[in-house]
């Protein structure tokens, strides 16, 4: 069945009222006539079997779903902004890995200013990244905020976060994760407590001294994501996918209790 | 300094006989002069810090280096090739994430016949790729193969092998890769012994029944990478970063005396 997002406002009692682009796409685009049926996802979790209706402008709820294809945790990525388009794929593909929310980082060495056009672009590659991969939700991307800046957004003062670094000895990401899933088996640390993972990648020639004594300094934990340098648009990635692993696996860690 | 790839015949003793092509790219791009130095790597773990000598024609050696990049075990990627030019990706991320050999697969519901330039052009991306992720070894992308022929590849027999499906209960790849750590620990696999890993992913629209029994039938795993569902192009990266991360951390397992 085809996917449309809808916004929360537009379900009414048992209906759904669509907007004059939804009503261009179902019938113009996806052909659909009076009695078809469609998916609505209400992009906070509701997903619902939908039918349209006589005139066309409205469609009946006949089922909701519920697919449970999120995190059972928030994720933020905080990502340094990579010249070009290298944005979108980095927004896309954290979508398809299961993102919360994504910070459009300004860091020292960053050189792109996003016009509010490419922000909308984001935002529209972001909806239908979370529409191909089934989520339930569609991950936010907040504007571009400078780097000294997001260490204190309140979005993420609550989390365990990690900022990854290349060369040098940090520690790995994923010994850091289940590290973490360790205190969960050992009661040292309650998981439906558990305030969520942010994750900082940088930019194309790395964060500065001083990004990265500023981003210690307020309880970001340095960590490495191997011994290749990747790029300003993979790192994102390959963090989110450790991250999205050591979280929806059965890690049998030390304890060996975890559920 | 910067970075050239160069064959390994191309190595004559304590000098390097440079090609039309990379005096090319060394005198006109870079602007390098006589006594200048760069880093040659001949993509089989040799790095050379060499000099340019006086009719610029070749380079003197006047040390080697030797950096731990590489995975310590081989890591195949088979990946169903997807329409347009996602193959690229592929190719760029999985070098970035330090994979041995790439095969290029029809799969039943593959579109794509790519032409010769067009693997010219993914074996260009690879060599780039291996120069900026630090690589020592530039990874082999081979021919165009047919799925069930892929199943049979002498390279690909004698390793732990895994193919990625959507959907469904398969057990996730981390868990299954930490078990095998887990048999090393307590000495029923010998690390030294070690065949490898071998990852297949598939096409959009995924796997067809048949080709998922004939892989199971050859002794391939099915696993899973989360509830979410990715890309033609993601699946491939996001199933490297989980084999990367187990083996360059140093994860505690239940025997806990992994070295």
């Amino acid at each position: 069945m085809q996917r449309l997002v809808i916004s929360p406002a537009q379900r009414q009692d048992q209906g759904i009222v669509l907007t004059d682009a939804q009503q261009h796409y179902l019938i113009r685009v996806l052909r659909l006539r009076k009695g078809d049926r469609f998916i609505a996802m209400d992009g906070e979790g509701g997903w619902y079997v939908s039918e349209l209706e006589g005139d066309l402008t409205q469609a009946k709820i006949v089922a909701s779903e519920h697919i449970q294809t999120e995190l059972p945790k928030q994720v933020t990525l905080m990502a340094a902004m990579p010249k070009g388009s290298g944005f979108e794929q980095i927004c896309l593909m954290a979508t398809e890995l299961g993102v919360t929310r994504i910070v459009p980082l300004k860091s020292d060495r960053t050189l792109l200013n996003p016009s509010p056009q490419k922000l909308q672009r984001w935002r529209r590659i972001t909806q239908e990244a979370a529409e191909q991969s089934e989520r339930e939700v569609v991950p936010k991307i907040l504007e571009p905020v400078d780097f000294s800046d997001s260490l204190q957004l309140p979005e993420t003062r609550e989390a365990y976060r990690y900022i990854c670094v290349a060369r040098g000895k940090a520690p790995h990401l994923l010994n850091c994760l289940l590290d973490l899933r360790l205190g969960f088996d050992t009661g040292q640390t309650d998981p439906a407590q558990h305030p969520g993972i942010v994750i900082a990648t940088g930019p194309e020639g790395g964060w500065t001294t001083q990004e990265l004594e500023q981003a210690t300094a307020a309880g970001f934990i340095a960590v490495s994501l191997g011994s290749r340098i990747l790029r300003a648009i993979t790192a994102p990635i390959v963090s989110l996918s450790i991250v999205a692993a050591v979280s929806e696996s059965s890690v049998k860690t030390k304890g060996d209790n975890f559920a």
